[in-house]
């Protein structure tokens, strides 16, 4: 079917059901990062595929509002097809809130009769829905949040993913499922709940100690948990799970049920239940079936116990950053010999470096999609390769590669940017600075209590003091083989997002990556994973660098190094070294002691 | 009157009025920092004199709450009393509500009735009100808001303060009171207000470029003013304004009626009206004289124009820091020429140098109680020194001063520590990381946008990394010839802090004070104010430093010290010779020049 059949569709069932217009997000019911086929109905109606996007039906128009990423992207597949591009001024504004709210306003008072919105309130948190709500009540329309035109607008719609789960043994977890769950309990307590309906997906596999496959890079699987004093439910299409682990986990007490079982059960009545919810993680649709009463809306327990990684979690992931320096070393080393033969497209590195990590075993494939960012590519944040329409890498300018992969032991998260041939001395500043930015956050102690946007400021500073800065945080929460995107800790400059006033703990695993883009040049990153350890001295904290790659020393402005700068990227050269060397043979072991020697 | 005779008489009103506990805070209806005596009932009643504390009187039970600042000295105050000291564990926070809520439930329960609790709602702002409110329903306790106890009790209170008004010349305030009641109204009118009720006096004092002298240390006057769209009325005892001043205002559309009137004015019926209302500011019996839907919950749109300094006021403040500077280098003079001869109460001090500021010229009295605090007495944050009951300044050790005056042309604040004797190691290495943060603050250029949670990070890092910090803010907004506290920018370690994510702008001026203090040993802090610029980079701002006087290098350890902070250290030194010595004798010159001699 094609946009304008969709279209059809859909606006004959709103004119049946009065509908003036209807939103289509780009979210599912577990507020995910990466979606499932089945729910990708923004991109089946709209033909436009980029991450971000919202699509707005009315009667007379179709909009689709995308943010200055996917401008060309969308222009591109939108083009001689019923929907406006909509470009939005900033990412994530409401700025199509405010369009339908004057567009509807104006058809209201033509036809002198409220305007309704519809939408699947499955797909809108109970914050979106709220923010959504104010927003056109102010404006005198109504908004309808049971109304799914997606499912009878797509006759062949894919089914819901239906890949087996499997069970994360306790060598990788450090702590069972029922421990887990008693400490669940316990934070249920100290809210007043004494019940908690779990809506996200990674939050419920780390709760399970399960693994799955049904989304892109993330190991979850599609389901709801609603934990109890002494129960627990999963809802979840059981064909995933074999009988023996079906057995155990009736034996821990994790009752099974159909994943479209949970609104029946949701509304049933259970009179002294009080029920946590994160009004940002919870869908609409379920929050309102419980009772106002016996709702405690509050934070997302499992997201903070899940963020301090345990001794053997830290262990495991210790093995992850092995396999990965190897897969990177040998990525490096073939595209150094190759490019001296022939160009390389980007998307073939990015292939060459899975096969290497998939080589390591243990592995499940990436942990998002590979950046492989030449010359200007490298200034797109969220840059992709496709292949036979991405540019070939040759023996000049600057290379930014940003990738991860998914291994029972731990999820990784490494970007490095190479110099192919004598850099610029603007390009050496801005690395020079963006490195100094990253050692910064790498070696600091600081008091418990300190949070992410306090520590921010250290990865940006040298950055300011030459005039440059960068658009995107510094960093963000990373999971054990979960999301490579977790939160609630994160390093960010700005201070009302939720990360910036979250304390870092030890056991929280944390991406440092600054960087710098100049638009059409290049794009400049380095980031590795940073875990937070008690500092010598009682009372701090600091950071202790997992990644293991070297860092290209041919990019940097010595100049602007001071000699703890050197110090620092010595000793870490020098353990780079040490921690790989045992897994490689001797050539890549010499080529990899050239890239970690030590500097004078 | 005793403490005992005003609690009878209270606990005779509350009997008679059924009141089960009433609450006097230390507060005006205008929450200034500084109260009149009209004002200081808790002082008054409980004989505790400290600034910050909490009276709570029940039929069995007088309470004090006091931070641990206030410990010693409300012990010895309150002694033998019949007030109970109790000690808050954290300053500001809530302790003695919830002491009432347990107290009163357990009263109701026995006497099976709810509990009520009075106030005057006068003394508390929306905001507060508000929390008070929720914490006693949660306990099932009635709020009363119009019980006023101290008035009845207070049998010879003092007047309100009738000090004379004056006007601000326009060499000083650079902006006219009808230019900045224009700009106010632009601002209204964003916010969908036709109306705005100022209750922060060096707000009113700001915007009708006036002064007074009615509260201690700020030169401000008791008065409410009432903005609407053509007119504006100003509350206040008109005996405090002459004639010609009268003519003047009423002349700029300022109308004039009488301090008591406001409430009536509040009542009277104006139905097209909306009126904005800061909620951290306003009264809670000033605000439910309105009715709700002509409330318009807002932000100090005063507080914003005030905090950006303009081009004139700018040009006078930097008067007023050489003639800081001239009287604090005939203070240390002074200071080094004595203790050759004798001990100096640190009380002296303080006395010595209000002589030397008030000998510049224009000066109106000391911004706030100057702080001496000689060794341990210098880790006492909020130390004042006490004629007959201070440390005695010897050639020993180390000494804190933390000063300001008020002056036509502007307010100082500004900090600097000495060593008397040849400093200890530890000393010096906490001195260098104070000092290195400083320099770091001082230094920094930063994009538009960035916050004061974000830049505080740079004042403590070389502190962090030493193991140090300290617990209180790196720095607040200073008035010009206002206020030396003010909003609504700062530097904050706390991203909550409504401080910590208000963007600096070019023209804001904060002060830069970065400290350690070792409890019953030494404290240290080097504080300058620091005016925000535009950076050479287009789009970065940076700070100048305006405060001049020299920084005691002999607590320098130079091995901590880079060449750059050298370099600021010469370059501000010449800077302070360059712009005092033209207004100092050679003898005084001889000695500055000697403090600032460039370091190789």
């Amino acid at each position: 079917m094609t946009p304008t059949e969709y279209l059809q569709t859909i606006r004959n069932h709103m004119y049946t059901q009065q509908i003036d217009a209807y939103i289509i997000p780009s979210s599912d019911p577990h507020q995910s990062e990466y979606l499932a086929d089945y729910w990708k109905a923004r991109a089946q109606f709209s033909g436009f595929t980029g991450s971000a996007g919202t699509l707005i039906i009315t009667q007379n128009h179709a909009g689709l509002w995308t943010d200055s990423r996917y401008f060309l992207q969308a222009e591109e597949e939108l083009k001689d097809g019923p929907i406006t591009l909509h470009r939005q001024q900033i990412p994530h504004a409401p700025e199509h809130i405010d369009w339908l709210c004057t567009h509807l306003q104006q058809q209201s008072a033509e036809k002198k009769k409220r305007s309704k919105v519809g939408i699947n309130g499955w797909l809108f948190s109970v914050g979106q829905r709220q923010f959504l709500q104010k927003k056109l009540a102010t404006a005198n329309i109504d908004l309808l949040t049971d109304i799914d035109l997606i499912d009878v607008a797509w006759p062949n719609r894919p089914a819901l993913p239906q890949n087996p789960v499997f069970r994360l043994d306790l060598k990788y977890t450090g702590v069972t499922s029922s421990e887990k769950l008693a400490q669940i309990r316990a934070g249920m307590e100290s809210l007043g709940a004494n019940a908690y309906l779990v809506s996200t997906l990674d939050d419920i596999a780390w709760t399970l100690n399960l693994r799955g496959s049904d989304i892109h890079a993330n190991p979850v699987f599609v389901s709801y948990l609603f934990i109890e004093k002494d129960s627990a439910t999963l809802f979840i299409d059981t064909k995933k799970i074999t009988l023996p682990l079906q057995k155990e986990l009736v034996q821990e007490g994790i009752q099974l049920l159909a994943y479209d079982e949970l609104p029946g059960f949701l509304a049933r009545p259970y009179a002294t239940t009080k029920v946590l919810l994160p009004i940002s993680t919870t869908s609409w649709n379920a929050y309102k079936l419980i009772h106002p009463d016996q709702v405690v809306r509050g934070k997302n327990l499992i997201a903070e116990l899940k963020a301090v990684k345990n001794e053997t979690e830290v262990a495991q992931i210790k093995k992850a950053m092995q396999k990965d320096g190897v897969a990177l070393t040998r990525l490096f080393r073939w595209m150094e010999q190759t490019l001296s033969q022939r160009a390389i497209p980007e998307a073939e590195i990015a292939t060459q470096l899975a096969s290497f990590r998939k080589a390591q075993g243990h592995y499940f494939g990436e942990s998002f999609d590979a950046i492989v960012g030449y010359q200007g590519n490298g200034a797109i944040i969220h840059y992709r390769p496709e292949a036979g329409k991405c540019a070939n890498v040759e023996q000049e300018g600057i290379l930014l590669l940003d990738s991860g992969g998914q291994y029972l032991e731990g999820t990784t998260d490494i970007t490095r940017t190479i110099a192919l041939s004598p850099p610029s001395a603007e390009q050496k500043t801005a690395y020079t600075a963006v490195l100094k930015g990253h050692v910064e956050l790498a070696s600091i102690q600081f008091p418990a209590g300190t949070t992410g946007v306090q520590l921010d400021t250290l990865a940006r500073m040298h950055l300011w003091n030459a005039g440059l800065n960068y658009g995107h945080g510094t960093g963000h929460g990373v999971g054990a083989f979960l999301n490579v995107h977790e939160g609630p800790q994160g390093f960010t400059a700005n201070p009302k997002n939720s990360r910036a006033s979250v304390p870092f703990q030890a056991g929280m695993l944390t991406s440092n990556e600054p960087g710098f883009y100049k638009t059409n040049a290049f794009g400049i990153r380095i980031e590795n994973l940073i875990l937070c350890q008690p500092a010598a001295t009682a009372g701090f904290l600091r950071f202790e660098t997992l990644s293991l790659f070297p860092i290209d020393i041919q990019l940097i402005d010595w100049e602007m190094i001071t000699e703890a700068e050197k110090t620092w990227l010595n000793e870490y050269h020098a353990r780079v070294l040490l921690e790989l060397s045992p897994l490689l043979n001797e050539e890549e072991q010499a080529w990899l002691a050239e890239k970690c020697r030590a500097i004078q």
